[in-house]
């Protein structure tokens, strides 16, 4: 993982000419004078002197086993520093090394992950649980004036059993999306979570901030699949989930689902699994606006039958995705491009066949035009780019960042305007007009989520001038009924607002659960509810 | 619903004497020799002094607006006294008066529920939220020294909203199961949760006990219906969910779901709904035995099409609903009735008639036989009588009872071995030799639920003889890998077993949540978790 960016540094590519042309002409997005610090230029910044004392350094080395195990150089620690929300790589290349944690250890095993949170309550660390790396909501910015442990989990990264009949899998939590794809797909399985950052992203992670993946309509949420899980905590060993569904109390997996780190450590998570589809589908729809879309989409999704992938996207985004960057300001471009779907099939080839078939008599009397399965061929090949973009709009001096939500199906035309509204408002009043996109990306019976990109000028301080985009964006969430987040969680950035969201009781009953599974304030203070004042 | 026993008492039917001969010779069962104590006999020996303080008295009164909505009388304590387990029964019919609440509340609103909960927590007394009064597991049987209130939630019986939009409807927690249908059909929904209490549970029971219907393959359970809910606690309220799915934070839903009114009153419910359907069908199936039978179940389970009912009854349970009353040890009953399976579905009538067929195909390939609608529809006619049944049992001096747990599919045949051998051992080496039967009623993709009906003579002391059958039949589900229920609750029966399923640290957490929301232990004391030893 780049550290200053996005993936594999080998995959990214500049912006064609014809981008930064309309960038300059269309948002007056300037050329920034100077690219991000080099990461050896970075490390030779950060103060040679230890944070850890000797005796907090040995109860770590003494809680992991392998040599290797712990790690205080420069180079790891940046690596471990912050996420990849826009202000976190915008903070990293103009080298500000806030935050940066004082360790990165790497334990082997549940136990080895006990005895690092014992040994950090006893030394009075705090310690940030490490998947990916791929936060983009601060969740690996604890507040604390504590030395920070990053606990990277790539080590635990073993499929520990597959169960055939009951269709289930136990992962260890630091295996990435493509390493967990791959040991299932061997024995014929497949998870079938595609969020945009599986390429990098880890188990734990998906289960810790309820990831949703591309093909939710089809494979569910990741917090859906779940069936149970171990947990480290400074206070031991919480294990939960014994069958698929039960009457026993609370369900305690629903409370570290969405914990971000914060209550404990995930280190197993069982999952249901599914048979490798033999056929895949994917086709493009057009609509002429994104209402008649957005109604298409909520009648597969009420009446079925029900895709494995159903996306559509609003008229700034179809024009923008349509338009190739070879292409763009050329008059071959469609005047109105309306609002593209693509509508993507998976299973058996029966089910598939008479799914497709049954999808596009509705999609056609829902007033969809067929494009073939071309675009929906393009989606799938593109589909985890979207983060490398964001890296070549930065390199050009543009600003580009994403936010979501979700709500009911009858609040979301009020919810679209209400954070479209307030993003371009807040954007053009402080001088720089912003091209807002939207899709729906996930749909339930009930409602759906909606997923916005902006992209504009950086203005003299991009953090700074972001900041109260964002907030008038949250804001427009929750005065339109949304939830703060659908799937990219809390972390630090939507933490004051998630208070509103679930009221000062809600806060009260996670601070007394967290003091109860963490009550030396351990585990990524901060991150998801505020730390408690005594601290 | 008649106060020692099940239902309306108009509806109760007498054995037919070939049953109560295969009773006598079967199972040795003996008749009673007195019928139970009388409502009127049972008033008379109530203590007439109040156990209420006149300032207990005065703060509920003041928290209630209603003239009759606080009652001390005999009669209105003793219906508010257990639920209705086999024990439970028992004990009333005996004319035992152990666990009575002091005193009744109906409160008409939220605000009242909260007022009557600081008047419990001012006055030192505990609160049962008290919907039907249908809970098999010691849910309505708080461990504690206070004067008890029971919190009637009758009153609260209105259909708040109904989104058609978004498929979603608000329900107040006192609505019975036929009052809250009949709303929503009047306007063209239905929720589709039949449990076999339908006729008498209530909306916030369903949701505080994870109830599940007998139509969950096709519409869910009650708690994945559930989008959002509203909960008086002594603390105050806590709103939660507003969007079909969310990322923000552990779902504290998912914590007040099965909570069993010991963390908070729930006072309204939104729960997803679905149009009428047009059609719907029920089939029976004969499979040659259980193992065959579930092997089908798994499979429509697992590769769908998944059928709206979807149960398999073992070959003991199918010889006894096969052997109707009449025909008892006549020569007209099979040998080997095998397994008798119910297959519904429902829907429009196109999709009913596609799933129909392709469910078939499948039962069909899976070694079933079609035995045609009627058997279906006998189920149909028939499925909220086994209570009345129970009740004309033990009238005739026999035991009946139930008890259920689920498992992932690969532990579903030890589980039923292990069960079944605990059941049937316990209780022939006390010298009564049971019939024990077992059920699936509920299947999901990674596993199912059993549902086992124990019937055997009463033996000396009917409560104490049963005792080490029940726990050696939670012992045997535990160490099998089941939940200890499915959907009936923890309560106080389960609780000890419970603890063991979650563990050390998951009843911490819940203890915790518990002091947080009801600091002075005013709700359900001792239910689903123990009381804090302090108290």
């Amino acid at each position: 993982m780049l550290w200053s960016g996005w993936g594999d540094p080998a995959k990214a590519a500049p912006l064609p000419e014809s981008v930064t042309g309309l960038l300059r002409d269309l948002l007056g997005v300037t050329p920034r004078e100077s690219g991000p610090a080099g990461l050896r230029e970075l490390a030779g910044l950060v103060a040679t002197a230890p944070e850890l004392t000797g005796a907090a350094r040995e109860a770590l080395r003494g809680a992991v086993g392998a040599p290797d195990a712990l790690r205080e150089d420069a180079e790891s620690r940046i690596r471990h520093t912050g996420g990849k929300s826009t202000p976190d790589l915008l903070r990293i290349r103009a080298g500000e090394l806030g935050g940066l944690p004082a360790a990165v250890v790497l334990p082997g095993s549940h136990d080895e992950v006990l005895a690092v949170l014992r040994a950090c309550a006893e030394h009075g660390l705090a310690a940030v649980p490490f998947g990916g790396g791929t936060s983009v909501v601060g969740g690996l910015a604890p507040t604390t004036e504590r030395p920070v442990v990053a606990l990277d989990l790539r080590r635990l990264d073993q499929l520990l059993a597959l169960d055939e009949v009951s269709r289930t899998a136990t992962l260890q939590p630091g295996l990435r999306g493509p390493q967990a794809e791959a040991l299932l797909n061997a024995r014929g399985f497949t998870l079938g979570h595609f969020p945009q950052s599986f390429e990098w992203a880890t188990v734990g992670g998906f289960a810790a901030a309820r990831s949703s993946g591309q093909a939710s309509a089809g494979y569910g949420r990741f917090d859906e699949m779940v069936l149970a899980l171990t947990v480290a905590t400074p206070e031991g060993t919480l294990d939960t989930g014994r069958a698929p569904r039960s009457a026993a109390g609370p369900d305690l997996r629903q409370l570290i689902l969405g914990s971000e780190g914060a209550l404990g450590v995930i280190t197993s998570v069982t999952v249901r699994v599914r048979p490798l589809p033999a056929a895949r589908v994917y086709e493009g729809w057009r609509f002429p606006d994104f209402t008649t879309g957005a109604a298409a989409l909520r009648r597969l999704a009420q009446d079925g039958p029900r895709p494995t992938v159903l996306r559509l996207s609003d008229e700034s985004e179809t024009f923008i995705g349509l338009a190739q960057p070879d292409a763009i300001g050329s008059a071959e471009l469609p005047q109105n491009p309306g609002c593209l779907a693509i509508v993507g099939h998976e299973g058996t080839e029966a089910e598939t066949a008479a799914r497709r078939a049954a999808a596009r008599e509705v999609l056609l009397a829902c007033g969809g035009e067929y494009l073939g399965e071309e675009p929906g061929d393009r989606w799938e090949h593109g589909r985890y780019n979207a983060p490398y973009l964001r890296d070549a709009l930065l390199d050009a001096g543009a600003f580009a960042e994403t936010l979501e939500t979700a709500a009911f199906w009858s609040a979301i035309p009020a919810l679209y305007t209400g954070v479209r509204d307030a993003l371009t408002g807040t954007l053009t009043e402080a001088g720089t007009p912003p091209l807002v996109m939207c899709h729906i990306s996930h749909t339930y019976e009930n409602g759906a989520s909606l997923y916005f990109t902006v992209v504009g000028a950086q203005g003299k301080d991009a953090i700074a001038h972001w900041a109260p985009a964002k907030a008038a964006a949250n804001d427009a969430i929750l005065a339109a009924g949304g939830t703060i987040s659908h799937h990219h969680g809390v972390g630090t950035d939507h933490r004051d607002w998630y208070a509103q969201e679930i009221g000062p009781l809600g806060i009260r009953t996670l601070q007394a659960v967290k003091a109860e599974l963490d009550p030396s304030g351990v585990l990524n203070p901060g991150v998801l509810v505020p730390a408690p004042a005594a601290e």
